[in-house]
């Protein structure tokens, strides 16, 4: 009964824990939202370090469930509350290819993203999990252009939270090109209620980082 | 009906693929598996790009569906087989624990064994996944430390095969240090008979590949 189990959302922004406060809002679920103010070191307390001994957010509580890794967190709501339709079912066709794209933001895009800002190219791809940024890159357009409208097909998926979510970061920080493929994608999810509801709670806290 | 659909599984002998194939032995099911001579560009086909633009493995064909990434792989193929009790159900108090481990391993572990093979340091940890390596390795240590006997407690897991085959990766190319709690945790894995079969099965594989 996941309706009975407190949920509480542990976020920063701006960080990766805008892609759980959008799942959030696409789930229209209860839950309690705590700020933790990362640059502040609140990231870095005994209480917070017990949820996540990296200290970073996103973390969940739900019941007495810790979780943290936005793509799991996601991964994991969806599957509870299935009447919202955002993950395909166990025994559904589609069910692979969901879990496919699920892992390959977080393992595969990621890295390659934070290789690209830092200016590193490795000597061996080979070892890299997204082996190169120019094979990577039009694997992303090809992937991205071919959403009808959505990376799944028809419905909106967990797909769309977590891999729109990386490819609208590369493109809002100039990390990836602003191909016309992508802006066409991410105008999509500009226009989704749920994904301005999160951007506007988001907002005042977003203006607090960017001058503090 | 998982059983109906063939399985082909795509493999090459060293590479990530290894874990799916133990995942592979740990359910008992059949598969048909096809070696990808990937350094000889058997992965750079037209028919191979086909199922995986990367063009590396694991990746497996179920069916009319295409699943790549290890973790991917194996999260999926647990819950298919669920009289196997490698995953929790949905609906289980462990689940969300088990996906946050099951998405920790290629997101955050890999990523710091990669940059610690490329002796590479970033200047601002913060961008990283794993934060940095002396803040992640006493938190696998704590956690593997605490297996008992296996990471999600006295069951064996797909938790197990996923972070189990990192860390045992990380110890045996001298990445990770052999600290007892990860040779102890190892020797485990290491007398399982479904680990044994599929460390048998590559054995000349591996030796070619060596040799070559």
């Amino acid at each position: 009964m996941p309706s009975q189990r407190n949920l509480t959302f542990y976020h920063a922004v701006p960080s990766r824990s805008g892609t759980v406060h959008w799942m959030l809002q696409e789930l229209g679920i209860p839950f309690d939202v705590k700020l933790i103010d990362i640059r502040g070191g609140e990231g870095q307390t005994p209480e917070f370090l017990a949820l996540n001994p990296l200290g970073k957010v996103p973390t969940i509580v739900h019941g007495d469930t810790v979780v943290t890794e936005a793509a799991a967190i996601c991964c994991y709501l969806a599957d509870l509350y299935p009447e919202a339709g955002l993950a395909p079912a166990l025994d559904d066709p589609k069910r692979g290819e969901y879990l496919r794209w699920l892992f390959f933001s977080p393992a595969t895009i990621e890295p390659a993203l934070i290789d690209r800002v830092r200016q590193y190219k490795a000597e061996d791809s080979s070892q890299n999990s997204y082996r190169d940024w120019e094979t990577l890159v039009p694997i992303l357009v090809d992937f991205v252009g071919k959403a009808d409208p959505w990376l799944m097909g028809k419905n909106f998926t967990t797909v769309d939270v977590v891999f729109g979510s990386t490819i609208r970061f590369g493109c809002m920080f100039g990390i990836l090109p602003k191909y016309p493929e992508f802006e066409a994608y991410i105008a999509r999810i500009d226009a989704r209620p749920a994904y301005r509801r999160a951007q506007e709670l988001d907002a005042p806290h977003f203006a607090a980082a960017m001058a503090g």
